[in-house]
């Protein structure tokens, strides 16, 4: 049974783009909705009460789009993530896959996590870590500019290289051999981190982790498409604010590592909403 | 005639606090609400309608709260207040006074504006000042990194240095002696801004200049104690989202130039408030 109904994606504004191009990448033949908070962001410096309120929101949005599954493709917003139980509609949260993929990379168990202070206060990856790890020791950074950065368009520059430095330099000491990018904003920053841990230190990339997730799910059906057939699809990019800026990262993010737009391959929409 | 009720001030979050630091001690006798809308903060980068919307709903929270006058303390918004004929609470903003001293201020009317993008994108003082002054040049910059630096606590730091002189280089190029310090944030910065400039040109702090409009304001009556009387006085710190960061960052802003706590004079609460 092929079921086209659209993946359903939120962040609280672009960063969640990383993930949904992996989702793009993964799944060429289902259709998307992206929901940018863009009106309320960032998320990753406010209280644990608001994040929640807002992800309740994000998700009622959401399910009234008639979503077959959704992804919470924000690392703060994962972090209050509560579902009623038997709740109908299966959610993916990117904390989960990352944990998996940090423990499959590590061979030291001495793992450095970098997010926004929301994520690294809320302990959702220390704790499950240690849960199938207790030997495990993990080295955790808030670095609340690292945002900020890469919406300036600073992703490749000696001043970001220095902050990136300032911040990462005393997990190196720790000598961990792997890095989780608890923050959907940080994998364009990979270069600058490289610099900082050298190529022996892996890059745990949560929006690759939890397409993978998804792909090996038994909880969704995803459209299928007959032999050789390529199903028509569409893509939602919907804004709580849209500004000109938004739209041009968007772009940006959007495009594929062969530098191909997905924007050109699917009926995309830009839509503003109203949340909240 | 004694009016006691507070003045009502807002920002998006904690910058609009130089601005009440400003007036706690241009008006010692008077009461105040502060609404630091920290949910949806900042304000900076988002589009003008958003702004405008959230603008109208403070504006909303402060008279109920029976303020006797509203100080907008965030440029940002201020950009976008639009007020119906008639209205019948006086409403300063801190561009007009901003306005008035930098045009005090300048002898060759080359000005410097630095601001968020939202408040560059608007002309607001652009507009303002050229009004008055059509010979007069300014040079205007959008600095989206000086408010995280800010709140990240890097006030005097060699890479907040670095970042300033990125920024600010080309307006010194320009020879400006005035420049307007178009944010709340920003006169944290001044030592930084400083450094780039020299001591010649003068920095103008919107603050400083809105306490000073109200004062020669007609509109408002103030608390006016009996001779040798000290009134009692309060103070409500209310943030739609409050944490111990928040809370850590009014102190520090609050505190007087001789480093005496403002909060200690006045009876002070702490509120979490909802809008929207």
């Amino acid at each position: 049974m092929s079921d086209t109904r659209p993946i359903g994606v939120f962040d609280s504004g672009i960063g969640g783009l990383t993930v949904l191009r992996e989702l793009l990448q993964t799944f060429p033949n289902e259709s998307f909705i992206y929901l940018g908070d863009t009106a309320r962001l960032p998320y990753g410096s406010k209280s644990p009460e608001t994040i929640s309120r807002y992800v309740q929101e994000n998700i009622s949005f959401l399910l009234a789009r008639d979503c077959k599954c959704i992804v919470v493709a924000c690392n703060s917003a994962s972090t209050q993530l509560r579902l009623p139980n038997e709740f109908s509609c299966p959610v993916f949260s990117v904390i989960d896959p990352g944990v998996e993929a940090a423990l499959n990379a590590t061979t030291n168990y001495r793992i450095g996590l970098i997010a926004t202070e929301a994520t690294v206060q809320s302990q959702a990856y220390q704790s499950r870590i240690l849960k199938q790890r207790p030997e495990a020791q993990i080295f955790s950074q808030a670095c609340p500019l690292f945002v900020p950065l890469v919406e300036e368009g600073w992703h490749e520059d000696p001043i970001t290289n220095l902050i990136v430095f300032r911040y990462l330099n005393h997990l190196r000491d720790q000598q961990i051999d792997t890095l989780i990018m608890g923050c959907t904003h940080y994998p364009l920053l990979t270069d600058a981190f490289k610099k900082v841990f050298g190529p022996d230190v892996k890059m745990v990339d949560s929006g690759k982790a939890v397409a993978l997730g998804i792909q090996k799910s038994s909880e969704i059906r995803f459209a299928n498409p007959e032999p050789n057939q390529r199903l028509e699809t569409s893509l939602v990019l919907a804004f709580t604010d849209l500004s000109a800026r938004t739209k041009q990262i968007s772009n940006y993010i959007l495009r594929d590592p062969k530098n191909e737009l997905f924007l050109e391959t699917k009926k995309v929409t830009f839509e503003i909403v109203s949340i909240g």
